[in-house]
């Protein structure tokens, strides 16, 4: 049997290296620019980002593909194996200077994401959290195993005051009248402006749920394996925000085309509802279809 | 004349003592208590960081009277010098795990705030930033003066990328159909959770306009004095969000009753648009009343 554990320990190899030059260039000096649409914006530091990134890859698994969200990246080897990257996911927010931004690091076998990391800055010594897991494996942050059960058990015991802090996290252009949403929503709203460092929070228990993106395969392939390994639930919901299924695999939802498959997966978005099953009160999708 | 410089310094060196202290017992164990009603949390960090605060207060300024948002403390002393606190604004996120919170002191002369601070975590070697500010001298983070004015030349400089980051902030339970909001409205929406984190990530330039409150003078004493100082334009709305005036001090906006003066500006709560005069578009009030 495969072990996806060395995977899972290559990502956060990576990710510590990346990560320590993205928090570098914080705040400093580099060139911004704008791509093809308003608020789409990439820095020379998303772009030496990926090459580090890209790079690593390439000298250990030099027989995998890699899509990344920078320089249209869209690999032309043909590999069971595809790396998804997004070096800087929240480039605005980077951009700009506020501390919420993610480095996104996974890879898919077939279409499903078997292991991956998620680095953000964090006020702590180390000046950030890794979040990673593998298939089969659990979910981690900085060597913690993560547990979303046991933290929602935690959260129910506490009673009255920290029922009334459950997070919900939301993309701050959508319209909240949507029919899953009404459903669960409850507690305080956020808008943090990276999907990565979001569905992170939502691994450590912080974020009680979301419903996260349109946004793209680099964005999703490390949290929704994370966030699944702690033991939580993944609503795939279609463009209308209809449920169709729980994530297991990109398979389901990248339609082969006659493209090559990264492109498909380059140009590919998609939606999810993601939190803890009690939470969100969702046993069954007939509640919110 | 005063030495405003001298009261600045002094909230500067209480808030790194009570930003240690909190950041020590972030995401550590902790009692947690509900107030009076859904979302308002306290804990003993809170309270004991408030302690910290009117200790060091009651020492050096023993004549000063002293409001703060914690176990409702309100002044039995008679002074032209009020001290306004929040030991921790964004309470709700501290209890969670989202590192977006802040310690905010300012002190008031006749309701005019004269100097003040706000200190919230960072990822960099400090862990930590500290806003400050006194009457007529400017403001400063970490020693570095702030200048609103050049930060928007600067991003007009920068042309088409950077035109397209500026961040709005907002009350995330809050209508975005309100009348001022309608008008400056532009860039992506951020919902933090802080009032006094927005407001110092305001004053640094990253967020460009924002609606905050309704909050209480606590949230807002140091925020309106670092922000007036470093060049930002400020609004006072009343509760329609009428325009009513810029802001230079409580006075106007706090009514004397039989109640005492402490007792009137615990219970005062207000709401301002604030931001950098030409990224809001508003040189006068009929643009938005």
């Amino acid at each position: 049997m495969e072990n996806y554990k060395e995977y899972e320990n290559f990502c956060i190899n990576i990710s510590k290296i990346a990560g320590k030059y993205v928090l570098e260039n914080f705040e400093g000096k580099f060139e911004i620019y704008s791509k093809d649409k308003r608020n789409n914006l990439v820095t020379e530091i998303d772009l030496n980002t990926q090459k580090i990134i890209v790079q690593n890859i390439n000298k250990t698994y030099s027989n995998h593909a890699i899509v990344g969200e920078e320089d249209k990246l869209k690999s032309i080897k043909d590999s069971e194996y595809i790396w998804v990257i997004d070096p800087i996911d929240g480039t605005t927010n980077f951009v700009n200077g506020i501390p919420n931004f993610a480095i996104s690091i996974a890879l898919l076998k077939d279409l499903e994401p078997i292991a991956g990391s998620i680095w953000i800055p964090w006020p702590n010594n180390e000046k950030s959290l890794i979040f990673s897991a593998s298939k089969n494996n659990g979910s981690n942050s900085n060597g913690i195993k993560l547990n979303l059960i046991e933290k929602l058990n935690e959260s129910l015991d506490e009673g009255a005051a920290s029922s009334y802090s459950s997070f919900s996290s939301i993309n701050g252009n959508k319209d909240r009248n949507i029919k899953p949403w009404n459903k669960v929503i409850k507690g305080e709203k956020r808008v943090i402006g990276s999907v990565a460092y979001e569905m992170a929070l939502l691994a450590k228990g912080v974020i009680k749920f979301g419903l996260f993106g349109p946004a793209s395969i680099w964005d999703f392939g490390a949290g929704l394996l994370i966030i699944k390994e702690a033991g939580g639930t993944i609503h795939n919901l279609d463009k209308d925000y209809n449920f169709i299924s729980e994530f297991t695999s990109f398979k389901k939802l990248i339609y082969k085309s006659n493209d090559s498959l990264s492109e498909v997966i380059y140009d590919w978005s998609g939606q999810f509802l993601i939190g803890n099953k009690k939470i969100m009160n969702l046993e069954d999708s007939e509640k919110f279809v």
